[in-house]
């Protein structure tokens, strides 16, 4: 690894407060390694564990749908570890099999069809640079 | 561009009738240039738009939930052509503003922690691997 | 632009001498934008082109496959310049619409299905990590 | 991993016919992870093999070459586990040493290339606007 | 475009306030395209503007560096409007012609290698693994 | 693995040239898994490490911060060998922990507004087409 994981029990009362608000809003009483990882790092730490509740939230998207949104992009850079972290909490909201399966399959078209355009050099349609 | 785009009045048969099916399905009256360069491969194009119909069907997600999917991913990819045909996609299948900003804030943050989890040498954590 | 096209005419001997070897090379009678703007800095334009007429020159794969590997990069990544560049490269070695449509169905495939093992997180077989 | 892996003894028919049609096609005598996890979802896992198979066979391009091409993918994409599993298929097919250096050098100076047009801006020449 | 650009004139006073710490910032006397799309979604525009004042700002990195490495993560994104944006940016800094070149250099050798390292499976040596 | 590791006591005189050169130049007494790899192919073992070490070399840019862009493409790429490598590179070369945190903050935010960017499709400023 870069960088040692700081543990609850070894964090200063500013990674703690942070660890705990994540525990929290996410009803877990463990922290993964990414925070623990990103808290070498404390300032960083509680920004990004700030963006990502408030992106998180539910709002006109719901959490779940914005949990396989999350996939969508962890999928398509290869990041191991989010696929991993995230399909975890995509499942403790309600991602069911047949859910994950059709999210998939999104994805991999998704990944196909914008490779054939870039592929064939297709250009954006005037009736697209309408759409607002 | 690389290939011609293959209009309507030019198109064979088989090409056409996927062209119709495109337009009865997504309830359109044009073909967008993607399919219009595809064409010049008809069995690429029946393929490709079997696939498409099949996976974007609404199902245990929705049909714009899977639209906001698919602009997750073109938009990680930098598929200029792809964001401009879904984005309209998507509008069409109800995407209202505040879903389109938080759809980008959840895709921005994915792909800032995907490259900080690879940036920090994240390990998969054993709790993970225990989920299916 | 980011920096400006070097031109033949403005070009110092050093670059012409490139310039030249290029145009022999590839059988043309034009410098393209790349390489006109590569050209800003004669060092890193001199060891481009010497490693990439290197690795294209025909070998163990002829010239032609090694384009068909270069649109696969460039399609993937999405770069709009070398996909450009690169068809017209491809066109001159032999590349015909047959071809591009096959190469187009398995760059679609490609990104499709390493998109799915990312999704769906697939472990290496063993029986893979005995392959050399 | 996400989904458990359907074995051969523990599939259903539907699985098991598509099963017997890769081994059959593959000329193995075994399924990998990758089958074996898409066919959680039997539908995606038929139009994923389906796909594949009409694509990947010979034609305009042999099927080595096709094997190359993906593999440019599966490298410029990071994806670890079609790395594995598409060298196993090269080597099957008739990828020496000699192809496999030639091929990832390739890749490389495409990689680089396609960084440096990005880099620098590059603009598309009016030239290869025009070709078809 | 997708979204239509908020112009000052037409900005709401909590998008203002931001529009003037970007521009109090920047010592500049415009507001880009990237701000003035993101003003359609005041509470983003604001997250990512405090971020991206909080990274940017020079600290054990100088400002300069900071934009280096900008350009280095937009280049292998092929993100067209952050190559131009941040190519600005860094020249205000003081990136010379000489720097620029340098920076592509390194740009295009890291991608290189990179899709090297994935295309030839290179396992992570044991005494990486012991780098803190 | 795809290709075995050429150790140095079985490398030919030609590999332990570059061998010996990488540890000199590195101040090493060991050869990594990549160039062991890339040993398989001599002559891309020898161009891409002198291409590598000319890049790599102090200039307008020192080599630390050389180090650092290096790992801003690898993060971005997801390339787990190479973030390994060379986050060893840059700890040699004087990267602190108070640069890392920094460094990644870049990484992060850089990702995530390229990504916006794209999604919210915007259009290159004009001011910004002036700048060379």
């Amino acid at each position: 690894m870069s960088t040692g994981l700081i543990e609850y029990a070894d964090a200063s009362p500013e990674v703690r407060a942070v660890y705990d608000d994540i525990m929290a809003t996410r009803k877990a009483d463990w922290i993964n390694n990414f925070w623990k990882t990103l808290a070498n790092d404390p300032v960083t730490l509680r920004r990004t564990w700030e963006s990502l509740k408030a992106v998180m939230a539910p709002g006109a998207l719901d959490a779940l749908t914005k949990e396989l949104i999350y996939l969508a992009v962890s999928a398509t850079n290869q990041c191991r570890y989010c696929m991993a972290s995230h399909t975890a909490s995509a499942r403790k909201k309600g991602m069911t099999d047949e859910m994950l399966g059709e999210l998939m399959a999104v994805i991999g078209m998704a990944n196909q069809t914008n490779a054939l355009a870039a592929g064939y050099q297709v250009e954006v349609d005037e009736q697209f640079k309408l759409t607002c």
